[in-house]
């Protein structure tokens, strides 16, 4: 067996180690009682233990320098071999002790976090989420110094491989320079032809999954590949074959959820497309979360908030909940779902404003890693970013640092890629329909497979196989930009 | 770090592995997606092998030679290194091939079982399951080497440790002496007194589930440290604080889906009841097969099936499917609660019948194990063997040989453990009730207390820190015996 061929072997398993760790994850978070939270951690310990001792094994360092010697003519073993090395960096960095410690702080700060965020409780957390960050930081400054990058540049390297901070500083400048008079713009034109309004319920969770699901059938998702499932946090798991995403339901409206779903089922897209030959490879998974993203939110913002989709969704919900009256017309639900305002929470937010929340986050978090700020300083510094960037003020912690999941749970630099992820989507939605001009035409009857025909084929086969930047290039003409964006709003917004 | 401490770290680790696979398989049996099939494969194959390779690491045979050469004064701490180094001699007499072929082999095996089952088509599995038979003859004979027992005690100790083919037949040949005339008695005083009635159906499934739960509330299930769930065949998982039992509806019958939740909350309150001090140690683990039988037999048969149960249940089951009529009283539900019939399937047998099935399987896998047999030749011998004990001949194979999950798995050597059970409940029951004697008014209120509590300390708390017979000794003041099984019997049939 050459070096390479060792090499495959070896991260199959790591990758079936992971794909393990993942599964116990998602019943983590769907359906595991409480009394399975300390052995969980356990099992989650030793699988990334185990994975971290088989990284740091002597013998795969032997077979990437003998394979590096050699490079392989085949481009996706090239590209496979330099993302081997790029997992290997990131667990080499690290000892055996700090990955331990990092796991159990995680875990344990998650779950104080479950309570202290509906009980307003940021001080109870506070020690909890001093440890993980001075965890986080201990693992940046060991993973910038072996990435040759800064501290925060090896963490978001995790989450977006290769991803740069000038890079993000300039599109977020020009999104930061755009978006505070487009906001107003959008808000006059809001006013001035009025708001959607909301259908009255209550609505029952059957209804809304039952028709949660018949829309996920229409976009492809396949329920021998997957399942829809409930948790506290709407999140996309499991493995191709079995791609497992969840929504949470409210009675009183049922456009969160639903909205929710079609999210996630374009992470799952991805998830369902990526290319079966290259399965357990790391050339083989996601590029990043970017591109992740930016599956989600073609599928949600960019194709099923459009009026096309709306006008073939319409008649559907109304069918569904038995509803009557204009307040079930396609006009008003797309009203309803492109409605702007300033608000408090990022996963409610609109496309106007949710990269400004975004950037808070990416600030904080930037200036948090460097040392530059402390954590009992945190509330005070949010709620002055929210009243800078969104003119509003947050009136306690649960509507503002205690919101989001991120951080507790140890996702240090991953905030910058929800917003270059909504970039993504617009120009690869703009490149699809350049493309394939039956999109549009398609999206009105709740056909998919134009559009998603057109991602399998120029971004979820590619998996990792390229840069982000040059699979955006191949796919669009052009590396990630804020142009596509920019005029996506105006077209809907401006 | 001694050579034991050491030891105990590692075998923490392997234990916290261990149930990663455990929850895996839990997960592929309630509720994978078809899709999920291939990669689950994987996974478990990669969890097996890495669990492998540590107990096969040359530093863990120094470690077990260090600590011998020196036992602990502790008696928990020496059973626990006799524990570890029954775990270490059965995985080093396999190589990693084997392990492996074993993992796919089964899994695919199992797969083709479940299509093959209800189309009563054995051809069509055969060929999967010459390929376990081969596989698990290759790793009995190995094992049997090196435990220095015969092919099918090494493949027994997997479930019973130190279990004795001698034993069993002894055990089986009085049974059988016993059994067949004791059936006649039994089928004789049934037809003089009536058989029960069946309440007229359907009942649905949340009320068959609300009231199973409602039960397993009073046996001292914690739904905060378990789940109840649903599967084609139910089973007990999940590791203690997290523990996962199933079962299955029909609507025409809550009394089949009832009296299997009992059982495996049975199952259930052993695992709760497990030292916490020694939770990822071998010892800690449930003594075998035998007495996790034998604690959800207790539940079910000795207790749950008993008179004084079902005046406290009979009132509850009406009250939940709004019953009417002498159908619902308590003696009606004892008369079919304890119906004695020769019928096919194992699982649906009665406490009389259900060691014929036992020692029919018993015999069977021991000629197949020995070589004395072929698999081409199983659908003949076994509708033989009903024929001869219990005088009932299967018209086909889907009630006959293709009934059980068990040998298309690859649980070779697991059935004598149902029977062995069987016993054990009887003479536990039996001891429980002699040193306290207000468990039976106890079980007539639905008081569980006094029996669970004795069992906890006589039993559950104890792990494996002795053998079944140590074990069986210390609580009964006996070895396990036939002689409490057919009292019980005589006393509720005779």
């Amino acid at each position: 067996m050459s070096a390479y061929q060792e090499l495959e072997t070896r991260f199959k398993r790591m990758a079936a180690l992971g794909e393990a760790e993942g599964m116990l994850h998602w019943d983590m978070s769907v359906l595991m009682p409480a009394g399975g939270a300390a052995s969980r951690i356990e099992q989650l310990s030793a699988l990334k233990l185990t994975t971290h001792e088989m990284k740091t094994d002597p013998r795969l360092a032997e077979l990437l320098e003998a394979a590096e010697a050699e490079v392989p003519d085949d481009p996706w073993r090239a590209a496979n071999l330099r993302e081997m090395r790029r997992s290997w960096v990131h667990a080499n960095a690290v000892d055996a002790g700090l990955v331990d410690a990092t796991t159990r702080a995680c875990s344990a700060c998650e779950m104080v976090w479950r309570e202290a965020r509906p009980e307003n409780d940021y001080a109870r957390v506070l020690p909890y989420l001093e440890e993980v960050l001075n965890l986080s930081r201990q693992a940046a400054a060991a993973k910038a110094e072996a990435l040759g990058r800064s501290p925060y540049e090896a963490l978001l390297d995790q989450f977006e491989p290769d991803g740069s901070t000038a890079r993000i500083d300039s599109l977020f400048t020009d999104l930061s320079a755009f978006l505070p008079d487009f906001l107003e713009t959008a808000l006059s034109r809001q006013s001035a032809r009025g708001e959607g309004e909301l259908p009255d319920g209550p609505f029952s969770v059957d209804k809304q999954r039952g028709l949660g699901e018949r829309l996920m059938r229409t976009l492809g998702f396949d329920f021998d590949a997957g399942r829809l499932d409930v948790s506290l946090h709407p999140f996309c798991g499991g493995v191709p074959g079995d791609v497992r995403i969840t929504t949470r339901y409210t009675e009183d409206d049922f456009t969160e959820s639903l909205m929710g779903v079609l999210h996630e089922t374009g992470h799952a897209l991805y998830e369902m497309g990526l290319p079966d030959d290259w399965r357990y490879q790391p050339v083989g998974q996601a590029r990043g979360m970017a591109l992740h993203e930016s599956q989600s939110l073609l599928i949600e913002m960019q194709a099923c908030r459009s009026r096309e989709y709306l006008e073939f969704a319409a008649p559907l919900m109304r069918e569904t909940f038995g509803g009557t009256g204009a307040v079930w017309d396609a006009d008003n639900l797309y009203r309803l779902y492109t409605r702007v305002d300033r608000s408090f929470i990022r996963v409610d937010a609109d496309e106007v404003t949710y990269p400004a929340h975004v950037i808070l986050r990416y600030r904080l978090e930037s200036a948090l890693i460097a040392g530059d700020m402390k954590l009992a300083d945190l509330p005070g510094a949010w709620n002055d970013g929210m009243e800078e960037l969104l003119g509003i003020r947050p009136p306690e912690d649960r509507l503002g640092c205690l919101q989001d999941i991120h951080w507790y749970d140890g996702a240090w630099g991953y905030f910058p890629t929800y917003t270059m992820g909504a970039m993504a989507a617009a120009q690869l939605f703009a490149a699809a329909k350049e493309a394939r001009p039956e999109i549009p035409e398609g999206i009105s009857k709740g056909d998919f497979a134009p559009l998603v025909g057109w991602m399998r084929e120029n971004l979820h086969t590619k998996a990792s196989s390229g840069s982000t930047d040059e699979l955006m290039q191949a796919a669009t003409g052009k590396p990630l930009g804020t142009e596509a964006f920019k005029a996506h709003l105006q077209t809907r917004y401006g």
